[in-house]
């Protein structure tokens, strides 16, 4: 007899422009895992479609999603995987665009784990998890709960935080070839409450228009971009730290008034601390973000850079089609092919039987 | 024939932790004026009661609320003030004590000089004045539109960047003591929409005591303290920036909430910016922010600094008497006489005849 379910994990979008290691967005591209248990197997058997189906690992020991499974399973006695396990991925989340796509994988490994351990993890705990494989909060707290949401980390008391600081090769370990079946049972167990969140009001009139540029530029790339020029200095400038502060606080209230104003939005969406560092990455993003304003496409109300890029985020209420349309003869000016969507604010993460 | 009317300004409280020249929140001491037009007399007789009566200027040439409503009447065509001025104010927010009393006066001055020469301005265009004078927006936006509020400086064209950072000199000058009616007649006229602003929601069952060390600490010296110590190195570490950023986006929508979430909010007043750079110029702060918590005292919902200190702000929905008293005992071991009020969070400025 088998047993199945469904788990689904919306894309998300981080920054959105001032919200370094802030803020993120749900967007409605989905990762869809179907998880039937009861076939004949010893191992996972996973198998992917769409997206990066054919760069993703599919040995549940080295694919993210059931890594971050296990770890949640080890973490709360349980040995390995349920025998019969059978797990279809079909992902909508271009990879290494800035769309979230590993953020992704992780909330799924978290809701896999759970579910197979039948843990009944709080929401709260999940994120735990999370912010044990991925220590930016931004994409997998939107990802996990969904919507316009904005976190912090804890300071923790001494011992918590040394225990949410241990390296990611102890909460995720390479598995060896040659691993037996007790190798790497006992990962450090998340600390409590290493994260808080809230959720911001989000005017349901607004859209995200996501240009994807036809090159891949992975997160750790991008990221190592920025930690080698901006993190060897290990400082922002006092007025840019005010600049991207005094946006920050307007824009997450001012994306849930009704109308939205574009004229408070447009610069409450410009960044001085990640932004600069990445530009010189994407060829042709100094001039859509020069060029393209709310006086020249009436319905835009802001235009940043998703996560670490290449994607571009267009916020805008109508005129989707002509405002992607213009960022997208820029591109091509650079001999740059972008694909682009129009999305949605996306629900959280769910898992339906 | 006399015709006459009444300013009311609220005191403020900037940053509330993390929002260090973004946030400003509206409290309910006010300074009050009452102006009489019809009076018999050349200049303008100016009558003050209440704080800082015997140290503010009354010379209207000298006084920083009439060189600013001069200051606005002759960006507007006005030589100089209507005959037969008099004004009193009456005064409840401490001098230099991190309460916005400076702030207040500059908004006072705006709207006095926006009554007597009819001029109508929008808030929007009031601000922009205000902004003229004190270049920091959080104070003088939470004093005139009142409420939680977080505003930005714009990015201007570069024309109007100029016409907006001309010497604090030429904006208000100092009055020779032999200058004729014509002297300083064409200040420079602010640019339009120099700064942007939104109000988030505030949970009207938060109360902010304020706890008032008996030391004054003029705005200026601390702002001068924290301009060597923290401007001569000019950056903020990456990880403090962050830290704030995280805080100030989730502090602007947990104030907000209902009920409001102790362990949330208290986590997110803390601040890496500017009270590390202040708290050894008030002696017992350290004490009191790590001593008093939601845990030992149920119903507060965090404390901070108010602006530039030396005044200690506490949020809390009950218990206020106990966490004010807690707050007085630690300053008394350092030898430091307080007073406390209990504040309301109170609407913007006022023109009433």
């Amino acid at each position: 007899m088998t047993s199945s379910f469904i788990i689904r994990v919306p894309a998300t979008s981080a920054n959105i422009g001032p919200g370094f290691d802030v803020v993120g967005l749900s967007l409605s591209l989905y990762l869809t895992l179907t998880v039937t248990i009861g076939e004949t197997s010893t191992l996972p058997v996973i198998t992917y479609s769409g997206e990066g189906a054919d760069e993703v690992p599919l040995d549940p020991y080295r694919n993210l999603m059931t890594r971050v499974a296990l770890y949640v399973l080890r973490c709360n006695g349980h040995r390995t995987f349920p025998p019969d396990l059978s797990i279809h991925c079909h992902n909508q989340i271009p990879f290494g665009r800035g769309l979230g796509s590993s953020g992704a994988a992780v909330i799924a490994g978290v809701l896999l784990g759970d579910s197979l351990g039948k843990l009944n993890l709080s929401r709260e705990r999940m994120l735990d998890y999370a912010l044990m494989v991925e220590r930016h909060p931004d994409n997998v707290t939107a990802a996990l709960v969904g919507g316009f949401v904005g976190s912090y980390l804890r300071e923790l008391d001494p011992q918590a935080t040394e225990a949410a600081q241990v390296p990611l090769s102890e909460v995720l370990p390479e598995y060896p070839s040659d691993a037996g079946e007790d190798w790497g049972l006992s990962p450090p167990v998340p600390p409590l409450g290493i994260g808080h969140y809230v959720r911001f009001k989000w005017n349901s009139s607004i859209k995200a228009v996501a240009i994807i540029p036809r090159f891949e530029l992975s997160t750790a790339k991008a990221r190592a971009v920025l930690a080698r020029e901006l993190l060897e200095e290990r400082s922002v400038p006092l007025p840019s730290q005010v600049f991207n502060m005094q946006r920050l606080a307007v824009l997450t209230t001012a994306l849930g008034q009704t109308p939205p104003d574009p004229e408070l939005i447009f610069e409450a969406m410009k960044d001085r601390v990640h932004q600069p560092y990445r530009k010189t990455l994407i060829p042709g993003l100094p001039a859509v973000t020069s060029l393209i304003t709310p006086a020249s496409h009436p319905g835009l109300l802001g235009i940043c850079l998703s996560g670490a890029g290449p994607t571009i985020l267009a916020l805008a209420t109508h005129n989707f089609d002509s405002i992607a349309g213009k960022i997208q003869e820029i591109f091509q000016q650079e001999q740059i092919t972008v694909d682009w969507k129009i999305l949605e604010v996306a629900g959280g993460s769910t898992v339906d039987s």
